[in-house]
């Protein structure tokens, strides 16, 4: 850890009955520095705000607060050529159980972690990875599909299940069998010529770089998606804030063409 | 709070990067206190076991730290005639991101929190609740279901809800549209006579008081449930470790008999 403050003061403890230790009670976003700058800030920030307002995270200020978190942000990268930034939003100590009732206007408690970024990432984002499919199936959540919240015991149980197995990450299904994504990444993929990614109306984590593409390439169509449909598959690339665009050189030990990850890569390398 | 501590010494703050904040990479559960001792605690004992194996909580001391666990909150409850216990356990410090790889052996942080118990329980527990239907559904999760882990946040926005409301409480489906449980509590019902208890293999947290209940009565029924049949019970309650057996006087305002439950109340009482 690079550095690491809970409301703008730097500390390394949390008070114990903070609401996110107690029930995941808050949102994060996983960010690249690079050159003292926060890429793709003001996404990250949208998300935090959008995920407070979906959450009903009461932040009376929640303007005030996000401008002030924009300018901080900014100043804590300036000191970092290539890093990653975590920023996490709880609701704070206090509430009686489950509820937040009784929780003061500021008890909001934002985190800023910075920490090393994963040097294994550069490489593999040339050359490309090696992609199988997960034993198990994550939750189909009305709730909070899509949200970045603090609730992602099932990415850790997924991450100890490729943690023993050989390949680079693992395609997750939902429990309706529906592909979702990545064990932490997004998933794209070209099926007859045709960019798709699965949807995510009822399960996984929208990411900004997923957003970023969508908004950039207009012709990718967002897809139900089921395991049949990746083994038809030309190419693939999962991606995320920290990884950008990941090409898969096989999927199931088929062999990938790419050629069209790398153009990618390259034509979309001024915004991610 | 009466009474805070983390792997025995009283603390009342954790380390920020502790992944029970992170991930909610952890387990936890509640139960009573009642003249200096915690009731049932062989089956919280036993939860938290359970609940660390099913989630692959490396503790390579588990039946030792177990059995230290067990004197440690005897020692504990001594003090309190009537209190509310909480016991966590996370997976510690450490790991790179979602990994748990490269935790240390003994990196599971435990803590034991005591507080007040609740002093509406009692009068609700004699007279009865209204209950409700909730908007919101709850996630299907193979990977999670029936365990008390940490990622709690559907509980704390089903609680949100209840807030708003004029109920006592609420009944949650799952998005299936499954009946499952309360928003902090299992549910029971008498339906032609028979009693039953939604089935929970794909969502919900199975309680301490249902494990008991399902033991000691072995003529209720599990089963998948539609809103449909409730509308037909004659008689309902919900239950926790907290709460004990809470009859349901009203439920979307149609009144419930209360006698069989509280004939129930009276035969569990010395288990429960």
């Amino acid at each position: 850890m690079k550095y690491c403050s809970i409301n703008g003061i730097e500390l390394t403890t949390i008070d114990i009955i903070d609401r996110g230790l107690a029930y995941g009670d808050g949102i994060f976003t996983t960010a690249k520095i690079v050159n003292g700058q926060v890429v793709l800030l003001e996404k990250h920030i949208d998300r935090l705000r959008q995920g407070c307002q979906q959450l009903k995270i009461q932040t009376p200020l929640l303007c005030g607060l996000f401008e002030g978190l924009t300018e901080q942000l900014q100043t804590v990268a300036k000191d970092y050529p290539l890093a990653a930034l975590k920023v996490m939003i709880t609701t704070g100590s206090g509430g009686r159980g489950y509820s937040r009732a009784g929780l003061s206007d500021n008890a909001t408690n934002i985190i800023i972690m910075v920490s090393d970024f994963p040097s294994h990432y550069k490489q593999m984002a040339q050359h490309g990875i090696e992609l199988g499919d997960s034993k198990q199936q994550i939750s189909s959540s009305p709730m909070l599909a899509g949200l970045k919240h603090l609730n992602r015991l099932e990415q850790v149980l997924l991450r100890t299940e490729l943690d023993e197995r050989c390949e680079d990450d693992l395609i997750v299904t939902n429990c309706f069998g529906n592909v979702i994504e990545a064990t932490c990444a997004n998933l794209f993929y070209w099926l007859n010529g045709q960019l798709c990614t699965p949807d995510m109306s009822t399960s996984g984590v929208n990411g900004i770089i997923r957003q970023t593409l969508l908004e950039k390439c207009s012709q990718i169509q967002v897809c139900q998606t089921a395991l049949s449909d990746l083994q038809q598959a030309q190419s693939m690339f999962i991606c995320n804030s920290l990884m950008g665009i990941m090409p898969v050189k096989t999927y199931n030990n088929r062999i990938l063409t790419i050629d069209a990850v790398i153009q990618l890569q390259s034509q979309m390398k001024d915004y991610i």
